[in-house]
């Protein structure tokens, strides 16, 4: 923790344990809301029939804590930290159907256990649900609604990108920043919304979210080649078993390097990759530089979200800062 | 025309015309602000692209005029118009990737053109255009999203209608109620609302909605069946072809007659059904009287929204009942 920042009392993780407790009622109630037909598929999806996991609540605890670094109590922004839960899980369910992704915290994705159209059904209604939790916000809805656009623009092009021989570095991250930095932006702009923030300390705290979200993702792409099972939900190396263009593997491709052609060769190869050739692919990322590439800009982003709150008046609690460093630095 | 109404000005088809000339600018508008990888998608879906089949502005055209019924100008419920036609086509697009339907409105259906990930995304996107349109109207908002989740679970009962071998008409038409009445209600409320009519009136005109709307899906089921592919824009039998458990071939399987027995037993045959095979199967529901069954209870919920309207203080002038009986009475 550093002396600039109003020294807070929790530690990242308790942060994510007060936010989980505090926005899981209303989850829960908004659930009870769906149609018969989905409150199980939502219920599975969420880990509350099983014991299995839940979410991190990574972003309900941005919104709460947005709305403390702005002077509000955390509470008046949890219509917002449960709507943009609820669209990051609408999100989740759609895109496990689209990327074929079989497992999700520790369980079978919603497709996997109950079919692609219910899957589908469930998104659709778990987006529903998101706005209306919003209908008497306008403010907070609008903000919202423009996260899911890019949201969606985000993943048309993570999409495009599996179908190409060739993705840049700079559209892939431009990808990223719509797929993850939009979503985390929204959630800490919501929270000072809702919080009653002036326009410079929404901007500001969006911007800070934007670069925690994109600094998420480069880390996130890491632990989807090199994250361990038991830590990330899904199987050893599953972004490369999916063979997604993730940044680490963007950056190998277009490294012009023996081993950025033997690892698209491999991208290439018709049918499923065998155990050998996922970790010789694992390793023609890092040797062609695409690990250390990645790990970089994380930094770099992490560096830019501090700046951010150090320009906010009044100082926030340290905890922002603190939840930002372990959302974006897991353990790769 | 009947006495009791105050005459209108336009034929049914006429208001039609109108509804969709007042619509489209804030179709277009609302279209131009997605995504620019959706655009495209939805351009086609709109039939904007190839010059062919768009919608018939039905449900636009029922909220039009569900807003002069309370007494204000059309004008005031576009953004509901609007916004009621996106849900409404946010769910066709999803529901023909999950139903494989190939063809509608004369062309491909849009994951057919573009890809079911496509499609999938491009009705995200089209619900949250919709809520977009009514982030300032609350009101209309909770409507319309609990609409929403009406017709998500019509789709998801009738999913599960196809995979089980026996389904009550009770159910089926719940089913219906859920997939095509509660949009229909959920458009006259809609216009009622933005009038700033009475509960009372809104009540009135929802639950007008509602029977036009179960009535429309009579007629559609008929239609699934026995419509002409120049008038329907889908292949002949369509329904039969996917084995569709609508309203007259759930009569047809309950009858407990020869004819039934035979329809049953062809709806079990693994593989695609033959020209011959998808005649005999229409002849088997209509001997089994499931056309027969159709037909009555659509002149009957037609009925009972004309007793609706009648009921109306001040009477509303004549095209939303010529409306009503277009949308429920056609070629079959």
């Amino acid at each position: 923790m550093t002396a600039e920042l109003i020294s807070g009392t929790r530690t990242a993780q308790e942060t994510l344990t007060w936010a989980r407790e505090l926005v899981e009622p209303g989850l829960r109630a908004a659930v009870a809301q769906l149609p018969p037909s989905m409150r199980p598929v939502a219920a599975h999806h969420f880990g509350w029939t099983d014991g299995g996991g839940s979410g991190k609540a990574m972003r309900p605890a941005l919104v709460l804590l947005a709305a403390q670094a702005v002077g509000a109590p955390a509470e008046r922004a949890l219509p917002a930290a449960a709507a943009v839960e609820l669209v990051h899980d609408f999100s989740l369910v759609h895109d496990d159907v689209m990327d074929g992704d079989a497992t999700r915290r520790h369980r079978a994705t919603v497709w996997k256990e109950f079919g692609t159209s219910t899957a589908i059904l469930a998104g659709d209604a778990l987006l529903a649900l998101a706005t209306r939790l919003l209908a008497e916000r306008p403010d907070e809805l609008r903000a919202l609604l423009t996260a899911v656009l890019d949201l969606i623009e985000g993943q048309s092009a993570d999409l495009a990108f599996e179908r190409r021989e060739t993705v840049g570095a700079d559209e892939c991250r431009a990808m990223a920043a719509g797929k993850t930095g939009a979503l985390l932006g929204c959630a800490c702009a919501l929270g000072a919304l809702a919080g009653g923030g002036s326009p410079a300390q929404v901007a500001r705290l969006r911007a800070f979210g934007k670069e925690v979200g994109l600094a998420f993702q480069f880390a996130d792409d890491l632990l989807g080649i090199w994250g361990e099972p038991a830590v990330t939900g899904k199987p050893v190396y599953s972004d490369l078993r999916n063979r997604k263009k993730s940044l680490p593997v963007v950056a190998a491709l277009a490294s012009d390097t023996g081993e950025g052609r033997e690892l698209a060769a491999l991208y290439r190869k018709p049918g499923t990759l065998s155990a050998p050739e996922l970790a010789r692919a694992a390793e023609l990322v890092e040797r062609a530089g695409g690990r250390a590439w990645s790990r970089a800009p994380a930094d770099e982003l992490l560096a830019r979200a501090r700046t951010q709150l150090r320009a906010l008046e009044p100082k926030p609690r340290a905890e922002l800062e603190a939840l930002a460093q372990l959302i974006t630095r897991r353990d790769h």
